[in-house]
């Protein structure tokens, strides 16, 4: 079957470029709105298309890695090309499956074709490479130096789980993808269920792209599965080198074992579960408690709280403007319509989790938004507890996927500080601070810095800007390594070992330490950074 | 009891800058000479001296991490000038603990402390923060970019395991120590069982430095087990938030399963198992067989084989020149008069895998060294088997730690291509090619990179040079984590993550990423490396 896009979704799967129905047990998306599976149907894959689509990735990995940053830099941008031209198709698919508005979803597009495009950027930039020059020093006592050049390669094929809450910028084409291919691995992508069409046609679309720009036959795959079974044979396989992953901690775990069992472990970066504390400090709450507590509703409930940056959790000290910051997130959480939530599935689990959070000891309703007339139906929910009770209740820590979330009211800023510590780690923190409460938030800033990603003042922190500095990651269970983010250029990272050459010869070295740096790279010359040649005198 | 240097180790530990005697059960290093136990003897620690430790580097961690990086750099090149100071006496322990010659031990004291000053400069060369800065566009449709920051962090306590081979540059003060301080993080010392006594003068030396130096109590702890309890308790501590560990594969994968099962998993920098082939090409062989088998002894006979860059493995295609290496090689090993090993147990384990390696189907012995006469004896041997049957038996691969290596005839190129496709991760691969090779040498390269930290030509792995662009780690199970090296700078980004500032404001953030950048470091602005302070203008 040919892999010229189609109208619309036909059930199946890339393998290799090319477009293969599976063979096993068909699954379905189904419109959240009505619970009504949608058409097509999706046959899962077999033993046999998972050990072709691995197969292939693994005879393409040499090849792909041989491309030049600029060929890859220019296959990126083919795909976020196409996904332009395609973008009606994409939201119309994608909001039939997930609900999300046809505006979001647009939005959504252009995020995921930027992502692919700054991805091509960095790899035009030419700090990825890490390439480090230490140059022979043929007359050092006691023993000469031998010249050593170090330089980054990608690790392998990477296996890539797509996102229920993003279905275009943290899926198929996502940023895991987007960061693996610019690195030079080849990608499996494990299609989540919950929207296969918008899957597939993302998937073709990359297929597409990367026939166009000559890319080999196996750089490019996507397989269905129901449950687990396809997932954790694919992180098994012996010839995925690496896993990115976003969903649950549950989901995320069982990966990590997974992998952490094998003959050969892999890293696997798996972004799993924050409740984004947001930290309401005295002099901010005092003057400007209602302004704060109508835009932290509105970071509630936007998109249904479906964003792994929903601020879960409020922890303010009792003061002037808490009552006030109360009363208006009360009152925009109670009028609140309800939102059609991504999967029944998703909305089940929300209103257990919300309603187990609310039953533990020391937790009362402030107030609870509208039930829309969905299958899936979210109701915004806002729940209080004191600092004493949360500090020692770690189940109050418990995410809750959905727009529920959990002001904790201090007694103090000791209090405060207390409950900081006792959080597990998260995508971020944010802290609403005036001036005047500068020196607090100077103590808590160390504390947040160990527990978080990302700090953020004055702001909300759902909408994750995708550019250099970004982190979205932190310590666990937010992630499995802290050590990398699954947004922003440093994402490439997460894809690449380090290598070093000993006195290899001239002809045989890679092209971004050759002395005369043909590729106009960044590289440490002895330590110090820089885009020049290396000085002739200083080769052996 | 004070800190103070004594004249010699008197079976202490040092936890939080004070010499402390273990209650546990008494163990003691021995000459291995002689198999002697030698004084004095170090009660193990207890549950509380571990207690202490980890709560003490706990404690330490914010302060310590908030000292600039020019105070400890200071804190490096007081340990170094230390050890420098006291090298007789360390020379002289360590040679009764290990055997190992007073000369290499002088140089290792030199390479200790070189490491030490070397991590001192990357300190404040002001790369290693990892800053990015992208500034606020406030004016950019649809939606105003906020300003973001990023920077890295240290993970916090750190446990490190040291090598038995390397008494000291890979021990207590050795290069996971150095980069973990470097990075910030309080380190806690798990003591080599074969060398207390050098371990407990290195431990005090770091502890006067700290002293000296005005570093927090806790930044460095180490504590005396026997066996693997305190090992396994100190590495499931909820406080230790990264290991380091030199040694077997048995002993890593342990470590790395521990680290897996916590409750908070962390990541394990485990440096474990390499058999460092060497390749020899036809043309290199034909022209200078004889020398390269020469030479090649040499580095296997070095240090009793006692490095884990030895060359345990050669790779040669049968053709002009083999007859030649072989003889020279046979020759040379059956004249070496063998070596005292580090301890009585690795001389057993040497022995009992160099026989089980030699029993294997179609392994014969070329020769056979001496015999020392000491109590921890070890003789070099040479092994031999053909290409087909070494690519047939992956039992063929197990590193045989001393001086014992299997040469693997390949009929011709293409077997030898296969054999390097059977090859496990490798902290090293080498090639001997003259200039007629390097079309062989380019097709083998890319199979090289894919399984070995370092690809050498024409010299030998033992050896490793302390500096920028040097990589000692490699694929599994040459270390846990391929993305890494335990040698070189870029060892401090195991211990460092980084952390996203969103809108913080001026007077709250570190110095790295202030727009004046008052500390000089090198940073990404907007993508664009560059050390100069950001422009007012696309500041917000």
């Amino acid at each position: 079957m040919s892999v010229l896009f189609p109208s619309g979704p036909v059930g199946a799967m890339v393998i290799g470029g090319e477009s293969v129905v599976g063979t096993g047990e068909e699954i379905r998306s189904a419109d959240p709105r009505t619970g009504a599976a949608l058409d097509p149907g999706y046959p899962a894959a077999s033993a046999g298309h998972l050990e072709r689509a691995c197969a292939l990735a693994e005879q393409a990995f040499p090849v792909f890695r041989a491309t030049t940053a600029e060929q890859r830099a220019g296959f990126l941008e083919r795909i976020a090309d196409l996904l332009e031209e395609r973008r009606d198709l994409l939201v119309e698919r994608a909001h039939t499956e997930t609900a999300l508005p046809a505006a979001r979803l647009t939005g959504e597009v252009g995020r995921t074709s930027g992502q692919l495009r700054l991805f091509a950027a960095e790899l035009r930039a030419g700090t990825w490479q890490g390439a480090r020059i230490d140059p022979a020093q043929p007359s050092r006592g006691p023993l000469p130096r031998a010249d050593i050049r170090q330089r980054r390669i990608p690790l392998g094929p990477v296996a890539v789980f797509g996102a229920s809450n993003f279905p275009l910028a943290f899926s198929t084409a996502g940023g895991d993808t987007a960061s693996a291919l610019a690195a030079g691995c080849p990608v499996v992508v494990k299609a989540h269920q919950a929207h296969l069409g918008t899957a597939e046609l993302v998937a073709r679309t990359i297929a597409a792209a990367a026939a166009d720009t000559g890319m080999p036959q196996g750089v490019f795959s996507q397989l269905v599965g129901n449950g687990t079974e396809v997932g954790a044979r694919l992180v098994g396989d012996r010839r995925i080198r690496a896993v990115g992953f976003t969903g649950s901690r549950k989901g995320g775990l069982a990966i990590a074992a997974t992998a952490a069992a094998r003959p050969v472990p892999i890293p696997v970066y798996a972004e799993m579960s924050s409740i984004n504390p947001v930290l309401l400090l005295p002099a901010a709450l005092a003057s400007r408690g209602a302004e704060l507590g109508a835009a932290f509703a509105g970071s509630l409930t936007l998109g249904a709280g479906q964003f792994c940056t929903n601020p879960g959790l409020v922890l303010a000290v009792e003061g002037p403007g808490l009552a006030a910051f109360i009363s208006a997130a009360a009152d925009a959480v109670a009028a609140d319509a309800g939102a059609t939530m991504l999967t029944m599935d998703i909305a089940g689990h929300y209103a257990a989790a919300g309603d187990a959070l609310a039953a533990r000891d020391g937790v009362d309703e402030l107030a609870r938004g509208g039930r829309p007339g969905s299958s899936a139906c979210g109701r915004a929910r806002l729940l209080t507890v004191d600092g004493a009770r949360f500090a020692a209740d770690p189940r109050l820590q418990a995410e809750v996927f959905g727009a529920t979330s959990l002001l904790v009211r201090c007694a103090d800023t000791s209090e405060l500080t207390a409950a900081v510590e006792t959080l597990e780690g998260q995508l971020t923190a944010t802290v609403h601070a005036d001036e005047a409460d500068h020196s607090l938030a100077a103590e808590l800033l160390p504390l947040l810095e160990e527990r978080a990603g990302r700090i953020l003042f004055d702001g909300w922190p759902t909408g994750v800007e995708v550019g250099h500095a970004m982190v979205h990651g932190g310590p666990f269970p937010a992630t499995t390594d802290p050590r990398s983010t699954s947004v922003g250029t440093l994402a490439i990272e997460r894809f690449l070992r380090p290598v070093a050459y000993q006195d290899v010869p001239t002809a045989l070295l890679p092209a971004e330490v050759r002395d005369e740096n043909p590729l106009g790279v960044w590289r440490r010359l002895d330590g110090e950074p820089s885009r020049d040649a290396l000085a002739v005198d200083s080769a052996d």
